[in-house]
C-alpha cells in the first residue's frame, strides 16, 4: 500500500467536497507567477504548493535527491530521477501537508513563499517532451473507424488484436491546456474525380485521450518488459489529438497520420502519478485472440478514469457531447511500453505515449465528433439549436477525468482549447 | 556568391587530393578527446578545429554572436543563431584559414590548442534531435514499392505526385556513425493463414537517405513558404534508415511504420551546410502533374550529391552494392519544409528531416536490399561468393556521399553502422 493514498488523510489545506486534487492526489506540473518564471509544483485544492520553495526551506532535507530539479523550468530532470525518488517525494509531501503535521502549517512565514491560490498562477507545459507516440488502443473506436471508411464486414484490421497498434507524433506542437489553436490549412480531396485542393481543414475534430509521461529508460537495443513497465510510467495526463480528418483522409496512405495532426495537441498541466491511480487499477478485458508472451501477464491493469467531452461554443455554456472511461482500452499501458521498447527501441525521461481515441460501446460514449456524428451523418444537437457535425471556430473543446473509489476523488482537472480561424 | 566557397581558396592546413573536406566545405559537427567530453568543431583535410579554443582565443571577436554556443555538447544552440550568423561564422573560418591570412598560421601555441589530428578525436551526435521526419520522395523507390507490395499498373498511389509524402519517426534512437546495432526483434507474420510470431527480424535493410536539420522556427499556427525554406535549413547529413522489412509489413496498416523503424537510424557526423552545398544545386525535375502553389516556385532546386552504399561483412573489404544521387528526389527539401509546416506545425533548432529511400532509374543505383534483390527475388553476390537478400549479422554498412564541381569536393564523409546479432 501506498501510504498517500490512505483515504483516511486529511490535509490542513482546505479540500472542496468535489475537488480533482485532494491530498491523495499530489499530481505534479509547471507553474509561473510574476517573476516566478517556471517552475514545480503540486496542488491540493485550490492551493498550488511550490516546490523549488518547499526545498529551499528545506522541507525536503529527509529525501535524498537533488534538489535542484525544482529549479528547472519543466518536469523532465524531476522525472530523471526514478520511481523510488517520485514515491518518497509523494510520501514527503502528503505527510508535511497531513492535518497532523505541524512543520510547515504552523509557519505563516513558510507558508508565504510555498503557498499561491490557483486562480493567480499560469500552468505550462509539465515536460519539454521528448519523442511522442500516439496508440490505437479503444477496439471500439478501431471498429467504428474501420466500419466508416473500410468494410463493415472486417472493420478490425488483421493485425489489431495482436499489436497495440501506435504510430509516431509530432512533439513540437504538443501544448498546455487553455492554448488556443488556429484551424489548420492545408491539402485535400473533397471530390476523388478532381485534383487536390487547398484550403482551411473544413473536418476539423477533437480526439478523447489520456497520455503517460515516461521516465528515463534502458539504452538503445535493451527492452522493457511487461513486468517492468510500471517502474518507467510517471503518470497521465488528459489528452486532445486534435484531427483535420479531411486533410488526413488525402494524405495518410501509406505512411500514416501527419498534418492530419501535427498542427496540434493539448494536454492537461498536471500530472497524476501512476501511484495515485493504483486503487483505480482494473483487471484487462479478456483477451480475444491469443497474444505473444511478451505482451501478457499479469502486469496489465487497465484504469478506471471517467471521462467527459464538453464543447462550448462562443459565449454560450459548455455542452457535454460524450462520457467515456479509460477502463474501455483493450490494451493497457503496460503492453504499449512493452511493445514499443521490444525492437530496442529507447525511452527518455519527458517522453508521451498517448492512447488514441477512447471510445466506449455505446453512441454518446464516442471520443470524437467523427465517431460521433457518424461521419457528419448525425449531427450532434447543441442547446442553442444549432448543429455539429465537425468542430466550428470559436468552439473550446473540454475534457474532464477523474476517478472515484472509497470517497476519493482522484481527477486530472481539464483541458481546454479554443479553435481559432485559419490564419 | 557566398565567399568562402571560392574554389580557388587554398588553406594552410594540408588537404589531400580526394579529401572531402577541403576549406570550401567547412562541416560543423561535435567531438570529444580525452578531457575534452563533447563540443563544436570543424575539419579541413584530416585536421579537426575546435570552436570553442577558437573563440576562447578570440578568433571570432570580430563576429557579433554569443560564444557560448560552442560551450556546448551539441550544436542545439549554435542552430539558434540563425542563417546570417551560421553563414558569418562559416565565412570567419574561411578567412582564417585561408593560406593568406597569417593570424594563426603563424601561432604554434594557438595551434596547439585548437587544432587536432582526425584520427585522435571521436565524433559524437552533432545535435540532440528534437523532431524527426522521414520523407517519401524519391518516385523511383516510391513506384518499386508500390509494384512490389501493390500493383505494378497502379504503383504510386493518388496522393504521390500531389504531396511530399512523409510521416513522424522516431527521434531518441538516431545514432552517429560508427554506434553498431542489434539486430530488432518483434512482431511479424511470415504465414498469413498462421498466428504472428515472436523473435528476431530476418528482413534487416538499410535505407540510404540524406537528412536535413533546421534551424529555430516560426510560432506554433504560422507556416514557412517555400521561398523563406532555405533560410531555416542549416545543412545536410548521411542518413541510413535502417529497416525491418518483415515487421513493418505486418505493423504498418494503417498508421503507418513503427517498430520496423524505431530501433534505430545512424547519421554522418559532420553537417554539411547548405550554403556549402549552393554550388551544386538543380533545377527540379519537371512535375507530372501540376502541383499546387503553395509547393510551386523558383526556391525549389535538387542538390547534385553522388551516393554511394557500401556492404562490410565481418573481416572483409567493404562491396559497392549502389550509387545513387541526391538529385533523383522528385521532391525538393525546400518542397519537403513548406509542406510540413503549412498546417502551422512548428519547427524547432535540430529538427531532423530525412528524404527517405533514395533510388535512381537503373537497378544498381537502388537505396536499399528490398529493392536491390528485388524482394529477396534477386540476391546480390557478394566477393567472397556469398549472397546477400537482406542484412547478415556482423554486416557493416558503410553510406558516402560527395558533391564535385570545378575541382572542389564538398564530400560529406561516410555513416557506417555494424549490425550485431539481436540481443
Amino acid at each position: 500500500m501506498i501510504k498517500a493514498n490512505d483515504p483516511n488523510i486529511r490535509s490542513w489545506i482546505k479540500v472542496a467536497k468535489n475537488s480533482d486534487f485532494p491530498i491523495q492526489n499530489i499530481p505534479f506540473g509547471i507553474f509561473s507567477k510574476g517573476r516566478i518564471k517556471a517552475r514545480p509544483a503540486t496542488i491540493i485544492g485550490d492551493t498550488v504548493i511550490d516546490l523549488k520553495a518547499l526545498a529551499d526551506l528545506g522541507f525536503f532535507d529527509s529525501v535524498d535527491f537533488n534538489k535542484k530539479v525544482f529549479n528547472e523550468p519543466t518536469l523532465n530532470e524531476f522525472l530523471k530521477l526514478g520511481k523510488s525518488t517520485w514515491r518518497a517525494i509523494r510520501e514527503r509531501l502528503s505527510d508535511l501537508f497531513n492535518k497532523k503535521n505541524k512543520e510547515l502549517q504552523d509557519d505563516e512565514n513558510a507558508k508565504d513563499k510555498v503557498l499561491h491560490a490557483a486562480d493567480e498562477i499560469e500552468m505550462l507545459m509539465p515536460v519539454r517532451v521528448r519523442d511522442y507516440t500516439d496508440f490505437y488502443s479503444s477496439k471500439e473506436h478501431a471498429t467504428n473507424v474501420g466500419t466508416m471508411f473500410r468494410d463493415p464486414e472486417n472493420a478490425l484490421l488483421p493485425n489489431w488484436l495482436h499489436i497495440p497498434i501506435g504510430y509516431h507524433g509530432r512533439a513540437s506542437s504538443i501544448v498546455v491546456s487553455g492554448t488556443p489553436l488556429h484551424r489548420p490549412k492545408g491539402q485535400t480531396r473533397p471530390n476523388p474525380e478532381e485534383p487536390p485542393v487547398f484550403g482551411p481543414c473544413r473536418l476539423l475534430d477533437f480526439e478523447l485521450e489520456m497520455g503517460f509521461i515516461t521516465g528515463q529508460g534502458k539504452p538503445l537495443g535493451e527492452n522493457i518488459p511487461l513486468e517492468e513497465a510500471d517502474d518507467y510510467i510517471f503518470g497521465l495526463v488528459l489528452f486532445n489529438d486534435w484531427s483535420a480528418r479531411d486533410i488526413q483522409k488525402w494524405e495518410y496512405v501509406p505512411l500514416g497520420p501527419f498534418l492530419g495532426k501535427s498542427f496540434g495537441s493539448s494536454i492537461s498541466p498536471w500530472i497524476v502519478t501512476l501511484d495515485a491511480l493504483e486503487p483505480f487499477r482494473m483487471r484487462p478485458t479478456k483477451r480475444e485472440v491469443p497474444i505473444l508472451p511478451y505482451l501478457d501477464g499479469k502486469a496489465n491493469r487497465r484504469i478506471n478514469v471517467n471521462l467527459e467531452v464538453q464543447i462550448q461554443p462562443e459565449d454560450q455554456e459548455a455542452h457535454t457531447v460524450s462520457r467515456s472511461n479509460l477502463k474501455y482500452m483493450y490494451w493497457t499501458i503496460e503492453q504499449q511500453l512493452a511493445h514499443h521498447t521490444i525492437n530496442g527501441c529507447n525511452i527518455n525521461a519527458g517522453d508521451m505515449m498517448a492512447s488514441g481515441t477512447i471510445s466506449g460501446t455505446k453512441p454518446d460514449s464516442y471520443g470524437s465528433m467523427l465517431e460521433l456524428s457518424w461521419k457528419g451523418t448525425k449531427p450532434l444537437s447543441m442547446p442553442d439549436g444549432s448543429e455539429r457535425k465537425f468542430l466550428k471556430d470559436g468552439d473550446t473543446v473540454i475534457l474532464k477525468g477523474y476517478a472515484e473509489k472509497d470517497g476519493v476523488r482522484i481527477g486530472f482537472g481539464e483541458v481546454t482549447g479554443k479553435v481559432l480561424p485559419a490564419l
